[in-house]
């Protein structure tokens, strides 16, 4: 970052299937307890993410909250979309365009989707009907074929993840699974099954940041990168992602200084048990195809060395696309100021989000962001 | 600006029903005559406008131009979208973010829309039904019991702009048509008429900026300014859009330290006929119930004192939501640039450009950009 940047606060709505309730009703929620938290009255401009909000969500949300006339720019980058929003919103500050600036992500998914999301149709993957959980399945039978991954330990991060999702009241979906459990659910694209898969989800996101300020002890933003993919080529024997994954990664930890084992918690993107597997190894906490082995082994369950998803994740939490990433920002932030309740993980001070967009466009993905947090204790 | 900007080169696509050629097509003939034309061979980031493209359109546009692993952040501010990619493109430059970037926009309407565009239904307008020729007709009878606007005086805004675009090879819609012919033309919304209303469009547009650079004698971007309406008080005596446009104009000749009087050239906001008499009313080219008579007189036509949508503006050159922005700038661009063909403006050193976006959200428009530019002779 140019200049330094801190999180003044972060809040959320509740996630799951909520159609009762609009995307203003939840970004309302989300943008109140942020604000209340971060102690500030109001912000020179905002950034909202969101993919399948309809022209004007943001300022349907936020007229109604008082927050008109500012810059309103709304972002997208496929499930990137609210780290994308929040990497905006910190350059901004970074660079001086604005003081403080609200990051809100905002997504409404009960009500389009019945099923899995299908690509676009001017997708390669979309015009042979390949639905997202295919497209992951397809990855991680790939993966299996050359790394020789086992159905329980894919089935691990699964059961871990909705085991810390049970110290979350907001999550969607928690629970005492088992292995056995998650395998024998219903099965949606070999080898995914449900419990594999994240929900569908409706929720929202948002944190207000800004230049330090004195007398608060705020989250610092040590650092936030943003990439897109490289071309793909469909014969790596990478499953799709990793290579931005990586890239973008090892920019933020170089650019923040930061060597990975001094991270303590990590929110990461599991919208499928596989991603999880390769988002770790991609970052480089297991080398190429030790993913699986890390997660059964409770490196990475709370009380393990390094936490991943403390939250419940995008399976155990839920995933509204365009408000995951800052689910994932208000997650850390929480964990850095030890308000995260039963699911706190001992002494954090430093914290890594990492949320995948995309990569159905012939690109190894729209977009990856990864943020560096520290926390002030 | 913090620090001075340049549009190093611009380029389009053509504009119109295009059901043939996909987005990315249409964005690769705009960002292909775009970098030719700035000379530069990369861009460090890029910023992408559009309404109704899927995820991931601005990747499957760049991937295969080789623009990859840069960021890339789709925006979207209705048809202020294009304007808003070119604001955000223009920011990062002035505050050293980046040196140079692409700002894009780009549109699909054709394989979407048979006929108007209509509201989402969580808006008060769409869940009475009111597709925008709806509201802009609203607008104009409201205008017309405050003002006393004629028919005749209306008509001359579609009948100038269409003889404009006679001048734009790449323009939708052209010809030589008569008031009589503008207002006899099939009834959309009572009082406008097909040839009121700006047609359903495809359509790309591009800008790469950077800063100055010895050498060339590049346009200078003195000022681009966004904002978001206030919340909207339907027995305001104004239609909907006008305080917000004011407000945003005013800001940006303000900070460019231009007198409205001295520009020489402008492409605004007209989507509908209505929208040209508004709009050169809230930047303040006529008073408050002039712009009817303002239309008709000459004064807003080429040749005449302060030429608008020399291009054919969003009636003639077709209004493709969110690349329509940077067409704007990209016809100002060339004015500036004094290759404009027989539609060139005589001396033209000062342009400006505004977009006005939505308004269907209980606010008195999602945003509305203006950018002052400026010719090197």
């Amino acid at each position: 970052m140019k200049d330094p940047v801190r999180v003044y606060g972060v809040g959320t709505s509740a996630y799951g299937k909520q159609p009762h309730l609009s995307s203003s009703a939840l970004a309302s929620a989300a943008v109140t307890e942020a604000f209340e938290a971060s102690g500030v009255e109001r912000v020179d401009a905002a950034f909202v993410g969101t993919v399948f909000g309809a022209s004007g969500v943001a300022q349907r949300a936020l007229g109604p909250l008082g927050i008109v006339d500012i810059p309103i720019v709304t972002v997208e980058n496929a499930c990137a979309s609210g780290t994308t929003a929040f990497h905006e919103a910190c350059s901004a500050v970074a660079f001086g365009r604005y003081e403080h600036v609200l990051a809100l992500g905002v997504e409404h998914m009960s009500t389009l989707f019945a099923g899995p999301i299908v690509p676009e149709e001017t997708d390669s993957e979309g015009a042979t009907g390949l639905a997202m959980p295919a497209m992951y399945a397809m990855a991680a039978n790939r993966y299996r074929a050359v790394h020789g991954l086992t159905d329980e330990q894919m089935a691990w991060v699964a059961v871990k993840n909705y085991r810390h999702a049970l110290g979350n009241p907001r999550a969607q979906r928690s629970g005492d699974f088992t292995v056995e459990e998650v395998l024998n659910s219903r099965m949606i694209a070999d080898p995914l099954t449900v419990l594999q898969c994240s929900p569908i989800s409706d929720g929202a996101a948002a944190a207000v940041v800004g230049p330090p300020r004195a007398g608060f002890s705020d989250v610092a933003v040590r650092t936030t990168s943003l990439g897109s993919g490289s071309l793909w080529d469909h014969r790596s024997s990478h499953v799709w992602s990793f290579e931005l994954i990586q890239r973008v990664a090892g920019a933020a930890l170089d650019e923040a200084g930061v060597d990975l084992a001094d991270i303590d918690v990590l929110e990461v993107h599991d919208a499928f048990t596989i991603g999880e597997i390769v988002t770790t190894e991609a970052i480089g906490m297991a080398e190429e195809g030790g993913g699986g082995a890390l997660a059964a082994s409770g490196f990475t369950s709370l009380g393990g060395a390094q936490p991943v998803n403390p939250s419940g994740g995008l399976l155990g939490r839920g995933h509204p696309l365009g408000a995951t990433g800052l689910a994932q920002i208000a997650e850390v932030v929480w964990q850095l100021q030890g308000r995260a309740g039963t699911r706190q993980v001992d002494d954090a001070r430093l914290g890594l989000v990492e949320t995948m967009g995309g990569g159905a466009a012939g690109v190894d993905g729209n977009a990856c962001v990864v943020a560096v947090l520290e926390g002030s204790t």
